[in-house]
C-alpha cells in the first residue's frame, strides 16, 4: 500500500471493472464519463476512481469527466489488451467448451486457437473457430503456435500433468479452473479461479443480514 | 479497514480460499494444518492467516497448528455453508449447463434444483438432477420451492427481465454472469462475475514483467 510501483491485484480488478463500464458506455454511444458514474457502476467511491486513474496518469476534465475512448485505450494498454494473446483450453467438457465460446474473451484479445482433450469421441469437433485436438499434441502445439495462455479445465487428477505439458511447450500464463493448484516455475504466471467463491459471498451476505435482523419467524401456514 | 465489525469482501475471499485448502487436506487425511501451510496455499503471509482466523475466534495451538475439521466447520458456518441453498440457473446454454453440473456447488450446499430457458428445444432435458423448465415458470417456481439463489447466464438483453422475475418470486441472491448489471431491490444480494478479469490479470502480469525486464529480442531465426 505504501509502495508506489507495486500495483495490487485489487487495483487490477478495479481496472477490469472500469474497462467493462467503458465498453458498455461506448456501445451506447457515450463519449464522456464522470468518476461518479464509474464509481457507481463498480460499487466504489468517486475518490477511489479518481485515485486509481490519476495513478495511471489519466486526468479527467473538471465538469466534463473522462473521455471514454481515451480512457478505455489507456486501461486496455495497461492491462496488456492492446494485442492478441493466443490461448488454448485444455479439457473440452462442459466448462471448457463454455469458456472456449465465451464471446468476451476474444473481444478482449484472448483468441482461443484450440481445445485439447483425452476423449477420442470429442476430437475433431469445433467450438467456434477452434478444433478439439488430442491432449498428446499439447506441448508441440503450444510451442509451434507460440501460445501465450492455457485455460485448465481438466479433472483435478490431470491438472499437474497438463500444466507440465503447457510449461514444457513454453506457455506464459495458466488460468486454472481445477480444484487443485498445480506447481509451475516462477516464470509462468498462474491464476486460480474459484467459481464457488461468489456463491459463498452471497450465502455469507445473507447469513450476516439474518444475524443483523435477528431470528426470522418460520413461514408456518 | 478501521471498523472491527465489517467483514470485507477480500476477507470473505480468503475464508473461501482457506475452506478450499482445508477440504483438500481433509480429503488427504490430514488432521492439523499450520498457518504457514494455509498461507502458502493461498499466496498469503502466515501473519495474515493468523489475523483472519483470530478475528473469527479460532486459535491454533502453538507447535501443533489448527484442527482441520474444527476450522473447516467454523469457516463453513461463517460462510453460511452449514445448510442447503436451493439454487436455479437461468439460461441453459453452454455456460449455464456447465455451472449447473459444477460438482463443487452442490458439495458446498448450493443445490441446483432447476434450469430455465426460453428455447423450447432445450426443455425437459436434464442436467444432472435438474430439469430444464420454461422461463415463463420462473417466478412461480422460485416462490413455490423457496429458491434462495438464481444464477443468471441469459443473453444480456434478457438479464433485467429475468432478474425481475427472480425478485418477484422472492429470490434472496443473484449471481450474475451476464455482461450487464441488472437493477434489484436493496434486500436482494447481487454479485457480478467477470470471467475475463482473471485473464486480464494474467496479461497485466506478463506486460509488467516485460516492462521490468526491458524489451525482448524478436525471435528471428
Amino acid at each position: 500500500m505504501s509502495s508506489p510501483r507495486k500495483i495490487s491485484d485489487s487495483t487490477v480488478r478495479r481496472l477490469s471493472s472500469y474497462l467493462r463500464t467503458l465498453d458498455s458506455l461506448r456501445a451506447r454511444g457515450h463519449d464522456t464519463v464522470s468518476s461518479v458514474h464509474l464509481a457507481a457502476a463498480g460499487g466504489l467511491t468517486p475518490a477511489q476512481v479518481r485515485k486509481d486513474l490519476s495513478f495511471f496518469g489519466s486526468f479527467g476534465v473538471r465538469g466534463r469527466g473522462y473521455d471514454v475512448h481515451v480512457l478505455r485505450g489507456e486501461i486496455a494498454r495497461i492491462l496488456g489488451l492492446d494485442r492478441k494473446w493466443s490461448t488454448v483450453v485444455v479439457g473440452a467438457g462442459r466448462l471448457g467448451s463454455a469458456l472456449a465460446s465465451y464471446p468476451r474473451f476474444s473481444r478482449q484479445g484472448f483468441r482461443i486457437v484450440a481445445l485439447f482433450d483425452n476423449d477420442s469421441e470429442r476430437l475433431g469437433t469445433r467450438i467456434g473457430d477452434a478444433e478439439i485436438l488430442p491432449a498428446t499434441e499439447l506441448e508441440s502445439y503450444v510451442r509451434q503456435h507460440e501460445v501465450s495462455f492455457g485455460i485448465l479445465t481438466t479433472p483435478a487428477s490431470a491438472a499437474q500433468e497438463t500444466a507440465d505439458r503447457l510449461v514444457a511447450g513454453g506457455i506464459r500464463g495458466i488460468l486454472n479452473f481445477t480444484p487443485t493448484v498445480p506447481e509451475v516455475p516462477e516464470t509462468v504466471h498462474l491464476r486460480n479461479v474459484n467459481l464457488t467463491i461468489e456463491l459463498e459471498g452471497l450465502s455469507f451476505a445473507i447469513r450476516e443480514a439474518e444475524i443483523r435482523e435477528g431470528p426470522q419467524e418460520g413461514e408456518s401456514d
